[in-house]
């Protein structure tokens, strides 16, 4: 497989009983929110969230999002969303592959692009600090 | 029943089935949102929209909340959400009954408690349009 | 514009305020939830919510969602989300476009792949009745 | 205060940006969550999962729920839920107390009554493992 886990930053997420659906598996607008609270974790773990809103008046606007389901996951799963993220000019894009038990193959993988934006809801240029963290991050070709 | 609709201003609100969990009822956190949307369009029947955020910095800000579930609601119902409204001094208490079809018996009851609040969370008094229609509306003792 | 809202399902949906984020603006995952019930009430309208849970074991499974935000939306908008729908072999696609107030321009452009599934999440062939909708369907080529 | 820790299960949970409103604070609703996402950690920290959906076909099912909200929690906030719980007959009742950084005061206290269900949404008698873990739960006369 074209994925190798220690090339991506891993956020670890109990699936909550109220997230699954009646089918008994994790509802698809779920998966926004795992690759939304990935990228905070990420921002985090890279001591940038004084960035970013409550921080700052700075937030990480959604451009787009994408996300392709392979297998289903369920109540209680405990999952890892493998992250990697790089920048383009403005924007900001992050790619996201998730994993449930028992970890074998992805459950969904996805994308989202961004851009920096002030509290009036106009595009600002990423911060340096960002910038400067952005070009050390791994983004694998595929 | 101590229940006669017409004195309850009625909302109607289909289920939808990311609402519902892996028992193929609504999810209890679920009727908080059906509360709250019963409260708006309350407001907007009312026109006092214009008092309440976005188009003024006040909103209804929530001090406590309460349900009773009676019976299990499910994927697609069409829900009657039924309210009324009085003003306790600084406070408005909402008071709500929800029934699902066959609406025979209601499937919860509940009660919020809120104060005017400014974009700043300080308590405001009730502007006067707000107390002038709190005094017209119907209160059923129990 | 290559857009005509005769050739499109109409389905309208006020913003309610927990749908809003800090900045005031609908959060981005809620669009998916905008586009299920856009779905759900676009098979109800054309008299198929039988072939579907709850009325049936048949659901109409994600296989991939992808959302393009070119506006912000904000709390109490009317939304209007366009739909169309096509079949695809097994698979059934929908592509969303989605006005606010005042209606000039979308705020966001949508697609989601489904499949047809049991409730043992088998994937399963397209009702005939569904097949039958989906012949009599406009698809704009664009 | 009424309130020592160590009397309680402490549960940890970092608000997320999409669960806090336009006010910029947690709305209202998702504390019904925290709630929930505190009773399933105690009982996997009482090794009775074993007893719930989707390890059984068991759930706790919602009887009632309350909530008095103190003081606002806002984004990213490491909230801590602390919980007890206790038996009344077939019902099982839970007490929350949130608190928010810097954790001198609790920013909401709540409430849940459960009975058992099973997956025909029938009430049973509370399985023996919950019961005996039940009698050795510390419970604060207040």
């Amino acid at each position: 497989m074209d994925f190798d886990s220690k090339d991506y930053f891993c956020f670890e997420r109990r699936v909550q009983f109220s997230e699954a659906d009646p089918m008994g598996v994790v509802h698809h607008a779920q998966y926004l929110h795992f690759f939304e609270e990935a990228r905070i974790a990420w921002l985090m773990d890279r001591k940038l969230e004084g960035l970013h809103y409550p921080n700052s008046e700075l937030v990480l606007g959604v451009l787009s999002t994408e996300c392709q389901h392979l297998k289903p996951a369920f109540v209680f799963d405990e999952l890892k969303v493998f992250l990697q993220v790089r920048r383009l000019r403005l924007k900001v894009e992050f790619r996201y592959v998730i994993f449930a038990p028992p970890y074998q193959e992805p459950v969904a993988r996805g994308k989202s692009l961004h851009v920096m934006m002030n509290s009036g809801l106009k595009v600002v240029r990423p911060p340096k600090d960002l910038t400067r963290t952005l070009e050390k991050e791994t983004w694998t070709e595929i």
